[in-house]
């Protein structure tokens, strides 16, 4: 269904209960206060069910929306949720009772009574600004809340999933007040001094192969330990050696414990496909972007991803 | 003058150099071309005068616009330049001779015969989009180079000059279809290799002082010779430090010759004020951004900067 016949059936439902995913980003996190604050706008009984997997950084956005124990909700949503296994753990027993599922993911499985999916949104979020605007007013605090939400998605207007409307909705939230400066302080502009040091601990363990186009570098369980840094310090540094000038493939491995080895591999996928890399090993994901194992020590790991990437090279 | 104003004074010229401020940026770089372009496509002869200071990245979008030797100007305008003293070497021909400055700086000194200055612009860019438009049909190449001005300026969409007006201009250009994923992909996720070591070897120099409030770092004359980096690699390193999650004060140390180091000291100004700190050592600047001088070793530099950070704290 639309925004608008999504609004339209939350017009009508009270006793609200809003889902969001595993291991929670701003999208969904900012949508379901963004839904739950419009919705009690309009006399609404809303709340968010609590996320165990919420960093501290993303758990403050559920502060003032979290649902108290034991509520009973007479409508379930879910936002930004794309499949029945992304639900967290305490969201599960709802995971066959979603009366409306909000969401912009083109993989999304249709998982709702109802559902609401525009996979031509860059975020949730821009969705989400079209639902609020029917339900009533958009606040600064409802506006910040979808600011978090399309701005995160989108790593602050860079990835390009950026479409002219994801700069239209950030200008009429900022139009609102949406406490822009804030939210990139926190989410761009901030690295933990941990998260800095594994970075620079990654950078010089790069090995540039191939005149600079394949990159490959490694964290091991003694680096993780000699800073005393944690999962959350590591989350999504596989981007990171991409963006060295020149790579095309980029492989980082994370040695998970002592002979297991974790590779996410990034690609060009014009030049060289990650998925065939990874499925030589035994893995899998999408043509930019895939994972595998290696049972060995990091340098072990090295050399098999390499002789897999010149495997698929060669081809 | 207003945008409207400048426009209509460009209409009744012809034989234009358009002139950028030295070491360029993407904004001016991107103003000068858009204008560039969009005075040809109303027939006119016009040019950008070339830079010599230009980057290989910045240089790139001057290619189709420089001026060839011994072009003689009827009119002058400078884009994106506050004031004289930033007028680059071969341009400093020109300085007493501007008919028309288009600028964005509050700092603007109104050198130009006429001047069309709106501060409240984050970007050149934004005001050069207005002109842009009055001149003719904003074509995608023209509005590539405005959105080159406008992401750069704000760090992508980032810093705490953005404005709602910020994010309808690049609405615009993207529907105009400004090839913003090369524009992203070049300027704001691609680093040097040697710009992340030096990155690296910054952030394991960091002394973190007073509960991780303030951070001292240094990059030595042996750092900078140990992986070859260029000042390039180096441009705008003082920022770098500053992300550290609970950093109020940032310093950088530069060795630039055996016995001389520049620091760049960064502070949040309602906690400290740069501005004092760095006039304790003979430097000056903003309240959030200043530097100064020490003749001496880092290690000298380091103390020096920091009995007078807590000189300042004390008083």
């Amino acid at each position: 269904m639309t925004a608008h016949e999504a609004a339209t059936l939350l017009e009508r439902q009270d006793n609200i209960l809003i889902l969001t995913h595993r291991r929670p980003d701003g999208d969904t996190a900012g949508c379901a206060a963004a839904l739950c604050l419009a919705l009690r706008g309009r006399g609404k009984t809303a709340y968010v069910l609590p996320n165990e997997d919420a960093t501290a950084l993303i758990g403050a956005y559920y502060g003032a929306v979290n649902a108290p124990a034991g509520f009973e909700p007479d409508f379930v949503v879910s936002v930004d949720i794309a499949s029945a296994g992304l639900f967290h753990d305490s969201a599960k027993q709802y995971v066959d009772r979603v009366d409306l599922a909000i969401d912009h993911h083109p993989s999304n499985e249709g998982f709702g009574r109802e559902n609401c999916v525009d996979a031509t949104c860059a975020a949730c979020g821009e969705l989400m600004y079209d639902i609020c605007c029917q339900l009533g007013e958009v606040t600064p605090e409802i506006a910040r809340a979808l600011y978090v939400a399309v701005s995160t998605d989108t790593g602050c207007f860079v990835y390009s999933n950026v479409t002219a409307r994801t700069h239209r909705v950030a200008a009429a939230l900022m139009d609102i007040g949406c406490d822009h400066m804030a939210v990139n302080k926190n989410h761009f502009r901030t690295k933990s001094a941990k998260r800095l040091q594994l970075e620079a601990i990654l950078m010089n363990s790069v090995d540039l192969l191939q005149d600079g186009t394949v990159a490959i570098g490694a964290i091991s369980l003694a680096d993780m330990a000699s800073i005393g840094a944690t999962e959350d310090d590591a989350e999504d540094i596989a981007a990171f050696i991409g963006q060295i000038e020149g790579v095309c493939v980029s492989v980082t491995i994370r040695e998970l414990k002592t002979g297991e080895c974790k590779l996410s591999v990034r690609t060009d996928p014009t030049k060289l496909s990650a998925t065939d890399v990874c499925a030589l090993l035994g893995g899998g994901g999408h043509a930019a972007a895939s994972g595998c194992t290696v049972f060995g020590t990091v340098q072990e790991a090295r050399e098999a991803i390499y002789k897999a990437i010149v495997t698929i090279q060669n081809r």
